[in-house]
C-alpha cells in the first residue's frame, strides 16, 4: 500500500528557486579569470541561470543534450551548474588539467553539442576544434570586450557567452520532470584505459545536498560562507554548489586564482568559515603566510578547512588547529560517490581523549553518513571484520553512489549491488575508515596482502628518499614479491641493503621488499597521480633475487 | 535520458540500521508510564526493533496492515517506530486525548490488526474493545510483573509485549521495498466532521528526517540531546524520532509525566540541548520554576526551546532568552505537513537588529524550508503578494505533504497541485509568514475578509474578558458581519457598548464587531480547541442591529 504524499520530483531547479526566493540577496562572490571580482546574488545567479535556459533552447539545445565546460570556479561557470541542469540538459564538466588527448576523448565520447569555455583555455579549444566532431557551438564565458582577443585563433562557430544571455529573455519556467534524469556527467581519469563518464541525477544530487547540510557533513547552513577552492569540474566541487544553494550560504569563487596571496585574500576579505580544497593547496597557502610572519592566521573567520582528494598530513592538522583556530576535516569520496563517502568528525565521547589521541582518530579518512552503506571484502567477497586491522576492497551503496557509467554497456555493480571502489581498506570498530592502497596496487603474497602505500610511506621517511613506488612482481611461490622503486634525493646516497634495513624495523618481516631499484624519475599522469600500470609494465620480466631462494613461511 | 546512479529505496529502516552501527552506544533515555527510568540505546532499539518485526509477522500482520497505538512517548513506543514500521507495516499512532467515540471510529476506520496500549489507558481501551471490530490482539506495552493489574479488566486476546520481545528472534532482515510505500498513519481531528488519516511514506518520512538534520530547521546532529516532549501521536513528534535516528542524536522521553518539576529534572539531569512542546507544557515549567527560586534555568544546558501548535507569546521568548540562555524557535506545520511547513530562525543580517526588532520578526511563524512551496490565494484563486499586508488562503506543496486522506476517495489537492492548509496568513517580503486565521473562520464582509483572530485577541486585551469568539453571521448588505461572543471574568463587568468602543482605536473601523453576546461559556473540542463550528450553529439566525441600518462604504 503506498503513502498518500505529494509526488513531487527532487529537482536541482528548485534549488535556485528556493535561494533566489528566501535568500536573495545573499552574496555569490566571484574572481573573474579576465581579472577583478563580481558581485552577484541568488536572485541574480537565478535570473541569469534562466537565460541561459533561453539560451540554450534558441541554440536547439534538447533535454537530455550535454554541454561540456572548461572552466573554473566563476559566477558564470555556477549559471550554467542551474541553467544547464535546470533546463533537464546535462552538465559536462571537463578537466581542463587532463592532456588534449583525453580531452577530445570525453567531448566526443559525451557527445558535447555546446563547449562553454573560459578564455585562458582558448588556445586548447582552438587546437581541439578540428576533432570535436559533435560540438556544434563553442561558448567563451566572457564578455564582448574581451572577445577580440579570441578572434585569431580560428575557433568555429564562436559566441560570446554575456551577448547570449543579453539576447535572452529571463522569463523561463523550470520544467517538471523524472527526478531520475541526468543531471551533470564528469569523467574520471583513471592510471589504465579510457576515462568513463558518471552521470548523476537530479536526485542522487538533490538527496546528497540534503545530506550535505548536516553538521555531521559539511553543516552548510545560512551563516556559513564557503571559498569553493575544489574545481566545479571535480565531482560537482563537491556537491558544495547545490547544498549552498538550498540552505543560502555565502559562496566564494576563485577562479584560477589558487596561489597562497589570492586565497588567503579571499579568506580575510570575504569572512570565510569554511573552504575545501586538497592538500597541495593548503600547503600553498602555508608557504605564502610562511614568507608573511606579520599575517596572524588567528584573526581569519574560518572554522573548518575540508581535505579530499588525498590524505592530510598529521601537521597540517596541527597547524590549522594551532595557528588558524580552525579544524582541518578530512573526508574520502570519489567521482563515483557524488562525492560524500566518509567523513571525519570526531564523536562527542571523543571529547575526552588527549589531543594526541585526537589526531591518530582524525588522521583516517572517516565515518560513514546515513545514505553510504560501506563493507570491505577479501577476494573471495567475504565481509571482513570492522577491527581496525583487516582489510579488504572497500565497496558503497547508496542512493548518490554511481551503478554504471555513460555509455559502458554493463553496469557496474556486484551481484549485491554494491560498487567496488577499487581502494583497499580497514575500518575500526568505531567506523572509522583507514585507506590502505589501491585495489591494483596491493601486492598479493601467499595469500595475504602487503600494502603499496604503507611500503612508500615508510620508505619516505628515510632522508636520502625523494620518491618511492612498490609494486608487486611475479614470484614462482608467493605469486607476487614487492620491488621497491626509488629516486634519490639529489646529492645523496644510500644503498639497497641500507634502505632495507631501514624498512626491517618499521614494517614485518615479510613485507620488506624482496629487492630495490634507483631509477631517474618515476611516471605520472596529467593530474600527478603515481603511474603505477607503466611501473608494472617496466618492471614485468624483472628477476627477484629471491625467486631461487628457499623461502619458509 | 535517466542518470546511472543506485537506485536504493529511501526506507524507515535504513535510520534505525544507520544509528546502530555507527551511534550504538548513544543514549535513548526513557521515563517509564509505571515509573522509573530505562536507559537504552540505539544498539537496543535496533535489537528490539528487530524482535517487534518477528513478532508481528507470527501473529500474523501482514505488509500494509495496520497496528495501532495509544502510547505516551517512551522507548517501547520508539521500538514500534522502526519494528512496524521498518516490516512495510503501517504504524498508526492515535491520540488518546479524544474523545472515546473518536478513537473507536478512528481505529475502526483505519481497521487496525493490532493495538499497543500503554496501561494507563488500560480501562480506556477495555471499554473501547468491544466496538473495536478489526483488532484480533492487544499487546499491553508493559512486562509480565504489570500485566497482573490488568487482569480484571476483560480486554480480549490480551498480549504483554515484554513476553512478545523475549519469544521473538532477534535475526530479521529488513525487507526492501518501494519507497512511497505507507509508513505511519495520523488522523487529525478538525472541528467538524469524522477525524481524517494522514498516511506518511517512508519517502516523505527520509526527506523530511533529511531536512530536519539542516541548522536552519531543527539542525538535530550527533551532540544534540532532544527532550521530546511534543508526543509521538503527533505527526510523528515532529518527525524528530526520525531525525535523531538518522544523526544519532540522544534522545530523552518524558512517558506521561510532563508536569513542570518532571519536565525540569529531565532538562537537567540528561543534558538536553533541544526540546520541542506546544506552549502549555512551557507554561507548567514556568510554574514550577516560579514556585522554586532557588533555582537557576541559566545552568542548564538548553539551547532551543521549539514551540509549534498554537504561537508563543512575546513574554516566553523573552523569558527563555533571559533567564535560561536559550532560544525559542516557532514553527508551524500540521499533521498534512509532516510536519514541518515554517520554522522562525533569523537571517544573518538580522544580527544588527534591536533585541525588540528581533522580537517581532520571531513572533511571526516563520520562513519555508527547501522542500516546502508556500502560497497565499484569495478567494479566487489568485496569488497575493509577499507584502506582510495582504492575507489570503495559505496553501502548501512539497515532497512531505498530504495529497489526500486514507480511504478518502477524491485527492486533496487543487488543480495545480496545492494543498490547502485551511489557514490564512500574510507573507512579509523576506518570506515570513504569519497567521491571521483559520479559513472557515475568517469574516467575509463586502468582498473583504476580517480575521476573527486578530479581533479576539485585542478583545482578551480587556480586563473584563476571560474568553473572547469572534465569527461571522449573515448580513444582507455585507454577506458577514463581526458578532463578538464573550466570558467575562468573574466579578468584573463590562457593557457591549464599552467594549465596542475599547475596540474602535485598536482595529480599523470597518472591523468593530456589529453587535457583542455575553456567555457564560464557550464551546470547546477535546484537544481544547474553540469550537467554532458550534458557536455560529448556534448564532446562525442572530439578527444583527445593523441589518436595518443604512450602511455607506
Amino acid at each position: 500500500m503506498l503513502g498518500l504524499m505529494q509526488d513531487r520530483p527532487l529537482l536541482i531547479s528548485s534549488l535556485i528557486e528556493y535561494a533566489a526566493a528566501y535568500h536573495p540577496q545573499q552574496e555569490i562572490i566571484s574572481r573573474t579569470v579576465e581579472g577583478g571580482t563580481v558581485r552577484s546574488n541568488y536572485e541574480q545567479v537565478h535570473r541569469r541561470a534562466r537565460r541561459v535556459a533561453n539560451a540554450l533552447a534558441a541554440l536547439g539545445v534538447q533535454p537530455g543534450d550535454r554541454v561540456g565546460t572548461l572552466a573554473w570556479n566563476t559566477h558564470r561557470h555556477l549559471e550554467l551548474y542551474f541553467g544547464v541542469s535546470g533546463a533537464g540538459v546535462v552538465l559536462h564538466t571537463v578537466n581542463p588539467r587532463l592532456f588534449p588527448e583525453q580531452i577530445d576523448y570525453i567531448v566526443n565520447h559525451a557527445e558535447d553539442s555546446v563547449l562553454c569555455f573560459d578564455t585562458t583555455f582558448a588556445p586548447l579549444v582552438a587546437k581541439l576544434a578540428p576533432q570535436l566532431t559533435s560540438v556544434r557551438h563553442y561558448v567563451a564565458l566572457t564578455d564582448r570586450e574581451h572577445m577580440a582577443a579570441l578572434a585569431g585563433l580560428g575557433i568555429p562557430n564562436l559566441l560570446c557567452y554575456e551577448d547570449l544571455l543579453a539576447n535572452a529573455s529571463e522569463d523561463y519556467a523550470w520544467p517538471q520532470f523524472d527526478e531520475r534524469t541526468a543531471s551533470s556527467l564528469c569523467y574520471t581519469s583513471g592510471t589504465t584505459g579510457n576515462p568513463k563518464g558518471v552521470l548523476y541525477s537530479h536526485r542522487s544530487t538533490v538527496l546528497h545536498s540534503l545530506k550535505a547540510s548536516a553538521a555531521d557533513t559539511f553543516g552548510v547552513n545560512p551563516e556559513s560562507c564557503i571559498l569553493m577552492i575544489v574545481p566545479l569540474f571535480h565531482a560537482n566541487a563537491w556537491g558544495l554548489p547545490y547544498a549552498c544553494t538550498m540552505n543560502g550560504a555565502k559562496m566564494v569563487l576563485p577562479a584560477q586564482h589558487l596561489d597562497g596571496e589570492s586565497v588567503y585574500r579571499l579568506l580575510r576579505d570575504e569572512h570565510v568559515t569554511y573552504s575545501t580544497a586538497v592538500p597541495t593547496v593548503w600547503l600553498m597557502l602555508f608557504q605564502y603566510l610562511d614568507a608573511h610572519p606579520e599575517i596572524d592566521p588567528g584573526q581569519l573567520d574560518l572554522r573548518v578547512a575540508g581535505v579530499g582528494g588525498s590524505a592530510a598530513p598529521a601537521a597540517m592538522i596541527r597547524r590549522f588547529a594551532q595557528q588558524f583556530g580552525a579544524q582541518l576535516v578530512q573526508g574520502w569520496g570519489m567521482t563515483e560517490t557524488s562525492p560524500i563517502g566518509v567523513i571525519n568528525t570526531l564523536l562527542p565521547r571523543h571529547a575526552t581523549l588527549s589531543e594526541e589521541e585526537q589526531l591518530k582518530i582524525r588522521l583516517k579518512q572517516g565515518r560513514a553518513l546515513w545514505g553510504v552503506d560501506l563493507r570491505i571484502e577479501d577476494d573471495e567477497g567475504n565481509a571482513l571484520p570492522h577491527d581496525g586491522k583487516a582489510f579488504g576492497r572497500l565497496k558503497v551503496r547508496g542512493p548518490w553512489i554511481a551503478s554504471g557509467y555513460f555509455r559502458v554497456d554493463h553496469d557496474a555493480l556486484d551481484a549485491n549491488g554494491w560498487f567496488d571502489t577499487g581502494d583497499v581498506a580497514n575500518i575500526d570498530p568505531e567506523g572509522y575508515v583507514q585507506l590502505v592502497d589501491r585495489a591494483k596496487d596491493v601486492i598479493k603474497s601467499g595469500g595475504e596482502w602487503i600494502s603499496s602505500i604503507d611500503l612508500e610511506n615508510a620508505t619516505m621517511g628515510h632522508p636520502a628518499v625523494a620518491e618511492a613506488a612498490v609494486i608487486g612482481v611475479p614470484h614462482p611461490k608467493w605469486q607476487e614479491r614487492p620491488l621497491l622503486v626509488v629516486v634519490k634525493r639529489p646529492g645523496q646516497e644510500v644503498s639497497a641493503a641500507g634502505l632495507l634495513n631501514f624498512l626491517a624495523g618499521k614494517v614485518v618481516r615479510w613485507w620488506v621488499p624482496d629487492d630495490v631499484v634507483f631509477v631517474d624519475a618515476l611516471p605520472h599522469t596529467a593530474t600527478g597521480k603515481l603511474l603505477k600500470v607503466k611501473l608494472r609494465e617496466q618492471f614485468r620480466d624483472y628477476e627477484l633475487p629471491t625467486v631461487k631462494d628457499e623461502w619458509t613461511a
